[in-house]
């Protein structure tokens, strides 16, 4: 697939498009890398050339083939992955490895690649803060406030609000546009009004341990985190894990449009999706119940 | 509620009962402790006292607080918990923590516990052998063989079959009884034949890492894990960590029973159920492309 | 013979009572857990239930099978036991284990249980404090002063004094009520007045290693330890651990009294012992020379 | 003191001599350094010159300064120290610190020094087997055998026996010429019968830990172990550290002047002794228990 | 400089070429990638397409930007860089470091990359055996044999020889092209005759360290090396870490085009070379010892 | 050669002297050993005696076997020798290795022995100072500057000057008075003009690790790490490793004196040198590229 994707198609922009390094400063100034986790990696990993320059890009939550071949297909200069592909160092770069294939591509096509992962996380208005709009939000601050930064940066988001849980469920769908896994606490039910909720997007199991709330939003965590959260009280929703981060590139979009000046085209994969669907059982008893 | 629960409720049962060392011996026959992971927590882990009589059992899959009040209702003697409920080893014992209220529990009721968890996964006739199952067996085989240990003991399960993705899926939502979640590979669809499947209860990540198979069934996995199975061309199901060992359960009742000689009541929980329940988007895309 | 001590005896106190967590913040007032060291294990280590009602108090220097008896056979609320017998965290609760029967025993009988420990060790008044009366002080100050905490406040004490070595021994046996182990400097003899006395119960080789004094007084020491304080000038007394803390109880159970508003009874055991007894072999070296 | 002790006394032996590295192949074929445990520091430590000849030797359980000085007064040309004065390693080599002094008065002086600690423990006639003799001996084994040697060597011993513990107590006090410590066990009492001990000279805390035996015999032990034992069904004899080491010398004189065919005079130090000795309390209760 | 060396030739090769996977076979099986040492980083580094098909190969001991400017410039498919570039796992490939700079240098100009290291250094044939040749051999074998591969194949040689120092020096000369530095053991001149000399190729501090030699050659090594070895009785040769190596190539080129069977072209670079050059002071002293 | 070279001499020093400690405060004040690195091992190594008199002190910049020899001939007290011959820490002193005979004949010998090393390193006026002024310098700093000392104080110097290569390889022969060796920077010849030197003696590869500089000037660097410094530019000056510091002793001598107040000889080895000396190939191409 990969290779029929890599026929390069004409491109038809009519931006006048700006050098990588400028448009990487426009990205560092929305979310420093410097703001990422110790062990995250971050910020400009490709960059074909020294004076690359950018007329289109492509955003996307994980960079996958697919989204490479749509990248190459659409003719775009830079790819802005949420997530990094690569993490583990690499000691060699071979098509034996799906993740080595996607550095080949993007070199051989000559496409830059920038991933702010955690850094986005963080950032005051990044993706933390947009998963936190599907809850009435009557006051919001970071779980762990960033030492120096401006205030409202840091990780995951302690929210304040007065709702039903089953309310924060529809609202939940309606703003990520899918389903929703529900782990109710030991004493909890649909109608059980919720006060705090703890946000935090992607893998949340780590940074929401040990805090005080009714009720938490994530994308995914394992069942030993899970039965933790339920007998201390705390009601759990799992979006999966890109689901609950990807629905910021929309809102992105728009920020870097402007903070570009409509120099550059962005666009939004069409290719990117959470790997997993629920294959769903019609008279199961876990849709019974959220009805209630 | 756990202290409504601890109200002693007359016992009915009319089964003369063993010496609880004997009924240890019995399920050490089964699946001896030894097989276990080096880094779990298994066999007799509460033990009231030194001459414990048990005329009845309680099986259940997490040893939650419910299910402990419900231990008590029941006037059960011994508890066969799945996963230990203690894992990080216990410095006090005291009413501030669940896991804490749970020994007190066992112990201020006189209740025993023993947990096999990852011996029960190994052994020939366990967990992982009751969950492959659910596929149409034409061959089957440990992932991780034991060594010493009688043909077919060891960790993971690789089974053959020929079967499209959307019949196995199916079988499997009857076999556990309940919703699965689909991942497919980057050119699998629904009627995609496949040949080898692997097989892990629980969170399957690390023990499946790896292995060349078409499909995986597991009970959970990480987000990047997912990512990395469907780009390696392997489509993944999930039950939900605990949905993929419940059903063992009921299996192990009769074999119980009929080792026990009838001398002891066997039953299984009515309390003990995952945490995890899925909030149904009508209209969303996933329930559409499993129809297909 | 413990399941001769669990019959329960009928209580025969007038006291009145108070709650568990009432008397734990007694005892925290006196000596707070977080003085403890780092590796320590101190505080509330057993809670039999939510709201435990205590009339009356056991204190012990270590928590033995035989002093649980005791503690049952005079139905006690609250076992003090300066010691913790939970020191290796429990990965399991089984009768095969002196110290899980000692949880087992607390439990099956509703004993709670406190440990104070390196908190008493530290604290003005505490058991060095205590220790230190042995000799006649001239002035009194902490071997490692406690940061942040009241003056006096620290690990091990270091006493201004002057006595010859063989009063000193003298006035300590009368002291502790037990024979002394006596190591003598280099270019010591009974004779030689000492200044400067370290003091440390129970193990002090780590505590007192390296400072300047004339001569050290503790509970156990290894020979290698011997050794190099001999050689760096130092005499040392030995008591035997636990007879270098327990003369402290009779101490504190006065002050307990007091802060509990005589509202619960306090009573000693008469059970707890140092394991360790010295067969004389009369007409040995030793005891002349101390006779000098 | 050392001073003094430093200058040198004409020598009047009338023994032919060896070469130092005779008499090491002599020390290394009664007990070789190999079979020393990983952590110890054994074998021949300081050789003074590359012909260095050997005319008289002293035999020590700890080379302490004043055994030094001894050594320079009677014209020793090798020390043999069970114990190694150099454990820590060196990097620097000054006056003050006593182990790095003992180190320049061997090398000023030009004295040899030869160290067998753990080969001397595990070999067969050695330090454990010597001590093992205080009891009437029915059976013997080492406690951890020595793989690959010759039967009979290892860690510690474990004796066949049927004696009361206080006949043990005064054998025992015969045999090292000293008092002796007892820790009964829960259920003993003097006229308990043993017959089972484990035996380890110096501190056998650790390589006795976990053994069935009816009573132990070691140097040292720490309060908590103590307490372990005891509450296990085992009593303990403590002999002090060095006391269950030093009578061996007295065997090895005979041992070593044989083996050297009398070309060399052996000798045993007349400074070398325990750092500690008891002061008894006449009155005290552990004197009367051992007389029942 | 690397931009204008990128522009490309056009290419004037004969040879019909192979398919990179096959010229992969053809070095593998000269020296396996599983020989060299676990912490080393060979065989096929880059890998620019599944169907890379190889007409012409540069070897190089260094792969500079200088030698890929060559590699572009002579329009070579595949390089055989001695050294792996990439050593460091990489987390980012961008223009701000050199070594990611080659990366992208090969991968925008479809260059495979394939680097042996110490699988050439401990195969039979290989940069040892070739260093060795400096030397008359009367005899040869590994300083570390490898276990079950072929007789001759380890790290590191041990030669036997009869040589003058003075005539191993010019004769090392001849051989390698260059100058050599000279450490002389403590009692050895340019007279002294050597019997036995220990070869390693590169940096042979640790694994020549402790050999029982006259002489060693290898590439560098430190001060402190050097004066272990001199003051040890050995006398050091140092050639400077890559002209060690370099010389093989030549060697290798033969080697090479016949295995292909001459489908390939194979080249050796002529920017590789030392970094080091020594500016020579006329009068030294070292040059007169040498003329001895 | 040690054993003829420790026949005592007749002193002929008409020195009074001092006592070591007070000539090891005046060298503590010139470079305090709470200077050096954490894992160097500086100061007093080896005091033959408490009261050692000083009237003749050697240095040298090794402690080897013949400066030993020479200071046993010379009848000197005290050896200051730049590199501590102690180093891995000693858990013995035999005749079987050098560094252990070393030891030997300095105690034997009554030799005190004092090693500065990375404290002369670091002080102002000391080792990088002086090898410093083989360049014009401009300014002059330390590359990472010590924190809470005198201003000028710390690891390894940055020095600005104005001098083509050439100039500098010509001024660096004539101030350590020896070849120098030259690896050029990428895109440096002869004529390149240098503003910024780093300059570290010893194993400069460390501590001149990614700094900014045109030229760098130390005693040895393994190939790799010269490597990277010419692609970043940077051109490379060796000396060998004492080369780059032996030179300092000759001023360091002149300091001493002085500080001293003449009350004792201070004198230079005759025997210390690099044991490295380059065998010069008189048609190579390194000659002639630095005459160009």
């Amino acid at each position: 697939m990969l290779r029929s994707a890599l026929r390069l198609r004409r491109s038809m922009a009519t931006f006048s498009g700006l050098r990588l390094n400028e448009v990487v400063n426009v990205l560092e100034k929305f979310a420093p890398a410097s703001l990422a986790e110790k062990w995250d990696n971050v910020g400009l990993l490709i960059e074909p050339s020294a004076d690359k320059h950018v007329e289109r890009i492509l955003l996307t939550n994980d960079l996958t083939e697919p989204v490479l071949g749509e990248a190459v297909e659409k003719n775009v200069d830079l790819i802005i992955s949420y997530h990094p592909p690569i993490f583990r160092p690499l000691t060699r770069i071979t098509m034996s490895n799906w993740k080595e294939r996607i550095v080949i591509g993007c070199l051989a096509n000559s496409k830059a690649l920038y991933c702010p992962h955690t850094a986005w996380d963080k950032v005051v208005g990044g993706v933390n803060d947009w998963l936190a709009k599907a809850v009435d939000i009557k006051g919001i601050k970071p779980l762990v406030p960033e030492p120096g930064a401006v205030d409202g940066t840091g990780s995951g988001r302690l929210v304040e609000t007065n709702m039903p849980i089953s309310q924060v469920v529809h609202a939940l769908q309606d703003h990520i546009n899918n389903s929703v896994h529900v782990a109710y606490a030991v004493d909890h039910h649909p109608k059980t009004f919720v006060h705090t909720v703890g946000i935090c997007a992607g893998s949340g199991g780590s940074v929401l341990k040990g805090i005080q709330a009714d009720l938490v939003i994530t994308g995914e965590m394992s069942h030993h985190e899970l039965l933790d959260f339920n007998h201390n009280g705390t009601t759990v929703l799992l979006c999966n894990h890109s689901n609950s981060e990807r629905g910021f590139l929309r809102e992105f979009q728009c920020i870097l449009k402007e903070r570009l000046q409509e120099k550059c085209e962005v666009i939004v994969s069409e290719k990117d999706k959470d790997p997993l669907q629920t294959a769903f059982r019609s008279n199961s008893q876990a849709v019974q119940q959220v009805k209630q």
